[in-house]
């Protein structure tokens, strides 16, 4: 086997021992709020069929699906018709032509195979013309090898080509395999239906800082309810689960889709919905000026933008935002019932207090507005520079895709590689000491070796995480081992420690040493 | 879009909630017992760059991992020469040859193109016969809609135009890319590497009962360790995991490749040692008289036969088998070798007394025998018909392949699918009470949901899982939600519940109801 110089595919990642720790962490913790929250786990399949994920992303996310080559003999499956070989032909042809220094190759001289009409012409020039074409094409033999083709040349395109060698492709994302699950499964589903799911996702972005082509999400949603206390209880697990990750100071913002529509209605343009919140979504970037600016250019008017104004610049308390809201909005239904709805969420959530988060009201928050039709959410520390760690809102019939109607789905997404980064950043991953091995027992020898095995046993019936060193290495390999795997305690077995029954305990942080019975140990590593 | 009929690629699988309690009940156990033994965990990606994988796995193999279509427009990556549509023009001349009913268009009068002199032949019959061609063609430009080509017919094939193609491949095993983690992180590592991996892994193998195109693997490895400690704590591993999950008779089998090679050795035909064995392993199925005619038939002789029969049937423990397996290999050396290796894993264990399982000596056992260099292992279970539920064994020179020389190492797998299905028949899966509800709030109208809040805020305070159904269903819909979801607790908030501030908390198993304070269902449920 020849020696490779191993790596992994671009924009993909190993995880270390060190790296694993941390993730199960973050993972752990929230799955343990999930569940809390009455949050059932499922998992799908890496491969879902290609026209299960076609068309639900846009033409852009369409590309950036990896598709799985079918196995088997699949360029039996490639159909192409025989006039894509048109263009192929005519190279061949001109390259006859020029290897018989013939001019005149004119496109339209190369026809000779495919339209009655066109072939004639071709005819008739080279009867007149007395081609040695014969000698042409045996020069050209020659060079035959020298002439590839591409795949392009040869009249394939890569969409069309992929419809015929792939059925099946990487999961996008984990919302369109949990609509197609609960429309495949929706007979031994109890609705409402509260899933959590926890797996990679593959995209074939150009990777770069902070951006992988397999990453995990970590989401959970609820269909077939449209009650807002669903809505409460995301704040509530966003909350939950970032406190418990240590964070100290984050805000949940939250908007309501029917109050961007609200705002469109007002100044009577509900067709440029989208227009109007691109534009106001950057407010943070652009000041309240690069706003004006932009829905000028987009189109609205002086008066509009009178109209818009005090509700971008929207201040005070949630209360207070909101009563100006409906002041502003005091024409538009939808708009009014987007604040009722906003309205509704707070009074839940007033009866359970938030630990550490900060709610804001923000109508600026768009993010994938032609997805949602409800609430929006998404969730930024103010500890750390940072995109958003969170995001999610409500959509109304998710599993209409898959022809099951009427089933409305709110739910929310954590980023957890910028979780990684920020509690990397803050310092505020704890010691992992329940994930690793607590005691390394050294030894000098066969003799140490086996008079050390049944204390690694005792301490395994303990459950402590142990580990003796194979007998024959020296004891300073021994504990650059304890070092690296950052073992706190090592136990030294040599011939006087066997004699007296008392072994050499050490704490690798502090370097205390005691003399301790193996029945001591074990009671100190219990303790 | 269209509604498509939702269903996932043959050969993988949806696991719902229940499926995922269970199998996260598996794997959660196993990983305990790999992480108190000192193993770590690492993660790879899904994808590998396929030159990682082709030919680890043989032939057979290589056609069964799952490449992924390069993304962007690959086509253009596809070389073709332009001698393979000769085929392809034949077909074309042929076609026109019928259309006109032009008699003997025998094969080599359609080389036109290619080669000088064949060309010739062509032209010359062509104007002699004062063929219409033009008409011929005029006519088959008609058909040409229904004439398609195959990629085969364009002289593509599925092997080499995967190489332009295709640069990644979903991981095959955990093994592979486990070598390729050590060679790329050699310096990152601390020796000997202990390290575990639970991740999916596909294959494109035919699916049936039993076996799937995604499933997981669950291995541990120990790199840069020649120990046979390891070996031992692999036999402790297995009989803790397995005893852990419930299981009380199972047999952990044991073999050594280099007893395999001293059986060879005897009779003097090492270089059949896989003749040999193929042959031994089939002493459970066929019986010995089975096993002798397959010998005979692999052109053993009735004297090697005699020599080897004592050690086929090997009887009385392991003590009394490796005795006399110590005669019968006297004059090798390298059966002695694997008699005493496999003695000194015995010696180890007799320190640490297995909870559960039947350790076997086993010399039957080959399985992967290319692959294993050392300790062969196979575990099987006596409650249940079923195959092997784990195995493994040592093999030297592990990352030889990435170019890294004399590692060696060891490690096993469990087979979490047919655990999953043992489990199952015995009925050993635990009731999952921490991992789902415990409690559901069920409330008649607004004012009950609202009630109920603080009630759900301070259960979950006390880390207990609990729900509370949003207003406006029935209560009888309420309460199948708790019996589908096996919630063991419900609480009903009415009107009458509020007033006396005692709400209707009931065992849903026993069916037995009470009326309780909030503070007392809390305690009740911390209980």
């Amino acid at each position: 086997m020849a020696s490779i110089k191993p790596s992994v595919p671009k924009g993909t990642r190993d995880f270390s021992p060190t790296e694993m720790v941390k993730r199960n962490y973050i993972f752990d913790t929230i799955k343990s709020v999930f569940r809390k929250y009455g949050y059932q786990q499922i998992e799908t399949p890496t491969m879902e069929n290609l026209s299960t994920l076609t068309g639900k992303y846009g033409d852009e996310g369409d590309k950036l699906i990896f598709k799985v080559l079918d196995s088997g003999d699949y360029v039996t499956k490639i159909k192409k018709q025989y006039d894509v070989f048109i263009p192929v032909l005519n190279k061949l042809i001109n390259k006859a032509y020029r290897a018989a220094n013939i001019p005149g190759n004119e496109p339209d001289y190369h026809y000779w195979i495919s339209i009655g009409n066109r072939y004639e012409i071709v005819k008739q020039n080279w009867i007149a013309q007395k081609i040695d074409l014969a000698q042409a094409i045996s020069e050209l033999d020659i060079k035959l090898e020298d002439l590839n083709i591409t795949g392009y040349e040869l009249g394939l395109d890569s969409k069309s080509l992929t419809l015929d060698i792939s059925e099946k492709a990487l999961r996008y994302d984990l919302t369109v395999p949990f609509a197609r699950y609960v429309v495949q499964h929706q007979n031994e589903i109890t609705f409402p239906f509260k899933r959590f799911q926890v797996q990679p996702v593959w995209r074939a972005d150009r990777p770069q800082r902070g951006r992988y082509r397999e990453f995990y999400q970590c989401d959970a949603d609820v269909v077939g309810s449209d009650s807002l206390l669903n809505e409460a209880e995301f704040v509530m697990i966003y909350d939950e689960a970032l406190s418990k990750l240590g964070l100290k100071d984050f805000s949940i913002k939250i908007n309501n889709r029917k109050i961007l529509s609200g705002i469109a209605q007002i100044i009577d343009k509900a067709d440029n919905i989208i227009d109007l919140t691109v534009a106001i979504d950057k407010l943070d970037k652009i000041g309240l000026d690069g706003v004006i600016k932009e829905l000028l250019e987009r189109g609205f008017t002086e008066a509009d933008i009178d109209k818009i104004k005090p509700v971008i610049l929207l201040e005070g308390s949630n209360t207070e935002k909101l009563q100006s809201l409906r002041q502003a909005l005091a024409s538009s239904e939808v708009g009014l019932k987007g604040c009722d709805e906003i309205e509704t969420v707070f009074g839940y959530i007033e009866k359970c207090p938030l630990q550490t988060a900060k709610l804001e009201l923000d109508i600026t928050l768009a993010r994938g507005l032609n997805y949602y039709t409800g609430a929006i959410f998404e969730v930024k520390t103010n500890e750390v520079v940072m995109g958003s760690i969170g995001g999610g809102g409500r959509y109304d019939d998710l599993t209409g895709m898959f022809g099951l109607k009427g089933l409305t789905g709110v739910g929310i997404s954590f980023g957890a590689d910028r979780i990684y980064d920020v509690l990397e950043e803050l310092n505020l991953f704890p010691a992992a000491a329940n994930q690793s091995t607590q005691v390394l027992i050294c030894n000098f020898d066969k003799e140490g070796e086996l008079y050390g095995l049944p204390l690694l046993q005792q301490l395994r019936h303990q459950n402590i995480n142990a580990e003796l060193y194979p007998a024959g290495a020296k004891i300073k390999k021994q504990m650059e081992y304890a070092n690296n795997k950052n073992i706190p305690y090592t136990v030294v077995i040599g011939s006087e420690e066997i004699q007296s029954g008392l072994l050499a305990f050490k704490n690798m942080e502090t370097g205390e040493q005691e003399k301790l019975s193996v029945e001591n140990i074990v009671k100190r590593m219990v303790g």
